[in-house]
């Protein structure tokens, strides 16, 4: 594996909420992504999903509060906790999850990428 | 879970080499580390180790090679590689491993810090 320059990857690509895969951890991948309004509400019954965010501002709304992430602020989302990412003004985000995570969880949205629908940059 | 906002747990702390818990994530824990001369050589028998430099520069030379890394920049140490970090001038990091990686691996050393002495911030 070479080193991630994180503003390399994010530089190659402009599409939203639509992952794409940078590394490899043990049983997870490591993503950037881009995020700009919302993600429909969703759960991953088994995984934990890691969000750090690099660039902007990133609101993880779960149902009782909205986790609200600047750059330098990572939250992880536990297993089987519904919740829905908001990012008004846009956000570049890592993501840490599961090889078997689903992109949006039990729920196939409009907006659901399939893992093998997302490219490695 | 809170939110971890990195440069808040930095300023907890200031001893080096020797990794503080912020979170879990599936079967790994998150970590944050203030680095400053060099570890000892290591390796990982079967867990992948990340690194995110927020701050500083951290060399982490391998046997054929050294990554370099500065903020923004992740690199990710696969199982079995021999790797020793270096930070002549200082690094804050943040290390995703697995809840049983062994600090500096299969190689105890005067710089080991077992992981019930890690504790959380």
């Amino acid at each position: 594996m070479s080193k991630v320059t994180l503003a390399e990857k994010f530089a190659k690509f402009d599409d939203v909420w639509s992952p794409k895969l940078v590394g490899a951890l043990n049983e997870n991948y490591i993503k950037v992504a881009k995020c700009l309004g919302e993600l429909d509400w969703h759960s991953h019954a088994d995984e934990d999903e890691f969000f750090l965010v690099v660039k902007g501002h990133l609101d993880i709304h779960l149902r009782d509060r909205v986790i609200s992430l600047d750059p330098g602020e990572l939250f992880v989302v536990p297993k089987g906790v519904e919740h829905k990412p908001v990012a008004t003004d846009g956000a570049e985000i890592v993501l840490i999850e599961p090889k078997s995570t689903l992109h949006t969880g039990d729920t196939e949205t409009e907006q659901t990428v399939a893992i093998e629908d997302q490219p490695w940059i």
